[in-house]
């Protein structure tokens, strides 16, 4: 299949504006992902023609948001690979179904002393999580770092296991330094349950969690080209069958009296109340389109942007690039002798280039390769490569400015 | 100010469709409510020209989605009469704002045997988060029945507090009957902590949190006429003082480390990981609407229809009403002897009509009425006078279908 750039950009109506008279070039893939019009679309019709709560009505209306909103759960299933629909629980986003993991699975499940093995690549929000188990009930964090390249071999993660080690915590792909972590080796050299990050990888290349030897994984539909407040977490049937409920409320209920509460079985156990109805099915729309481009035909894309990006950047031997292990996605962390990271993103963003600067959410990371703060360009399906050229073209600028 | 119906009834496109060939008449606005014009305008605009993640970018689409995601919140503060925007916190809806304070007060306050007071007017969402605490630490639920008509006086209420309560979860107004709790009566009866559910009474009155006495008042945004997926929690700042976090992730944290977190102050303290960024814009388009019309004249056109619609329903000696209390909102749970709650639904939805039929996540309640299910009409800011008689008539059809 072709992958027809022109006509992919003109499927997202924010690529077309300007910023700050220039036209936008947004690098800002890590934080969040510009929507395609199908997307936009799916939502008003949404609202304007087919809207009802959903599960609990009769009527026309409500039976019609269910079939719409029920019917994203298929798509998720197989964007992922998932065997079953009933492994696919609906959350507002990574955030959710990770701390769905830490209420309803961890929590009840690891004593003072037992280990969590977390990555030093780790996403603060694969991370605040297992602290809280930390503080509130003796669970002991134990760190794996990456490699000075930012990989982290797949034998190195195993290597740290203990017998204490209750549970994996990682990312497939780094926010940051865009590191591709081996998890299906990881998933195949042990039994200890994984819970798998899956914010960035999902968004950049085919998934399988069917083979991946994991129990846990989690996408975000923001990031997904998908609205805001939606996604999912895929959970295997037998950690699923462990899991005690984390939010309390309607639909995740068989009867409630005043004296119990019978569950309703899973997925639903795991869904309190009123669901992003509308958010899940623009994220259906989401994946139909990515589906459409062949997740595949993005990944290659995106390497394409990478090695060129990977090659200009470095050539700048003023420019410290964070992280630069072989196999990585086209995210790009970097600094800049004599200039902060929030400089660099203010200058960029008068040439209308959007990078985020800061600590992205990883601190430990940042940490690890001795910096405060990056400036972080990360590239998504519809970048191109006259944009890698502008933003080279951008940090020579800053270079100017600042040495 | 006039109250134009029909003006703001094209202010909604889906109020213009059919449904089964004939003009839609939507009654299950205690469900969810639908979107007007603005809001998914609002939605549109957001992902078409002014989309990126909020608070952690220096760019300028970064800047100005959280310019509008942040000004929301002032709006929410202005609509619950809160005194200060830090107290406004922002949900996915009433679930997981309820699931907040259970696990981000009442967890680590309540010890067993402590109890909280909960009336049987309550919603399944301000239920089960204390049936957790009940099952996992042992605090017992002590429950406080409405009297036959389903009205709840504020002093039976106070009169059920011991010693030993914690907590009250009480509902402003019930889900199921449109029976009005005067919660500042309680307020200032009593000087145990009290949790509002604020999801139906905010959508059809004034409210001034700042005046009630209470600490926790929550409201959900699909049905104050908003996304899927919005909300927030007003919690005063003595009790987020007294808060532990309950998500983890990004955003709510100052520093992380290997070894350490240290959180944010509040609200963001309570909001892990992107929020529902356009979610939360479209809610503020919401309020802005209601704002516009005036929660007055929403409330003085909804008693019309209450009082035009009671006075019909009694007069249809063959129909049960579950609960009549003189002072409550626009919705009647209804059963007909002879005729399943499910048949009613299913017959007026033939008729274009939209009532929601079961437990209405409610099922204490239905049980305190003797009933298993129920049908129910709930109305809105848009419904009419002739979409009562056009219920009524349907009524009578089933009436005849099944007598």
């Amino acid at each position: 299949m072709s992958y027809d750039l022109a006509k992919i950009r003109a499927d997202f109506p924010i690529l077309s504006r300007e910023v700050n008279g220039k036209p936008l070039v947004y690098l800002d893939n890590g934080a969040s992902a510009q929507k395609p019009q199908v997307v936009i679309d799916a939502i008003t019709q949404a609202y304007s023609m087919e809207y009802a709560n959903v599960h609990r009505g009769l009527h026309y209306l409500s039976n019609l948001a269910t079939e719409h909103y029920e019917a994203v759960r298929g798509k998720i299933a197989r964007f992922l690979g998932a065997a079953h629909e009933d492994e696919i629980i609906f959350t507002s986003g990574s955030t959710e179904g990770i701390n769905l993991v830490s209420y309803g699975w961890a929590a009840p499940h690891l004593k003072a002393g037992d280990e969590i093995l977390v990555s030093v690549l780790e996403h603060h929000a694969n991370i605040v999580p297992w602290h809280f188990l930390r503080e509130r009930q003796g669970v002991v964090l134990k760190w794996v770092e990456p490699e000075a390249d930012g990989s982290l071999p797949a034998e190195k993660v195993l290597a740290a296991i203990t017998p204490k080690t209750k549970l994996i915590a990682i990312t497939q792909m780094s926010n940051v330094t865009g590191t591709l972590v081996d998890v299906a080796a990881i998933g195949k050299g042990t039994s200890v349950p994984i819970m798998v990050d899956g914010s960035q990888a999902a968004v950049h290349m085919p998934i399988d969690v069917s083979s991946m030897g994991v129990d846990f994984y989690v996408i975000t539909g923001h990031k997904l080209y998908g609205p805001s407040g939606s996604g999912a977490i895929w959970i295997s049937r037998e950690r699923q069958a462990e899991m005690r409920p984390f939010l309390g409320g309607g639909d995740m209920i068989r009867t409630v009296t005043r004296d119990s509460v019978d569950y309703a079985a899973p997925p639903l156990k795991f869904e309190a109340g009123t669901p992003g109805i509308v958010n899940q099915i623009g994220l259906g729309a989401a994946l139909d389109y990515l589906t459409g481009l062949g997740m595949e035909n993005v990944a290659a894309h995106e390497k394409g942007l990478r090695d060129y990006a990977r090659d200009q950047l470095r050539a700048l031997n003023w420019l410290q690039v964070q992280g630069d292990s072989p196999d990585k996605g086209a995210i790009f962390s970097m600094t800049m002798q004599g200039a902060h990271a929030h400089d660099i993103s203010t200058i960029l963003d008068k040439k209308g280039i959007a990078v985020r600067a800061g600590t992205h959410c990883a601190m430990p990371l940042l940490e690890f390769f001795g910096v405060t703060a990056s400036a972080r360009a990360s590239f998504g399906l519809y970048n191109t490569k006259a944009e890698v050229d502008a933003l080279i073209d951008g940090l020579k600028f800053c270079r100017e400015l600042f040495a």
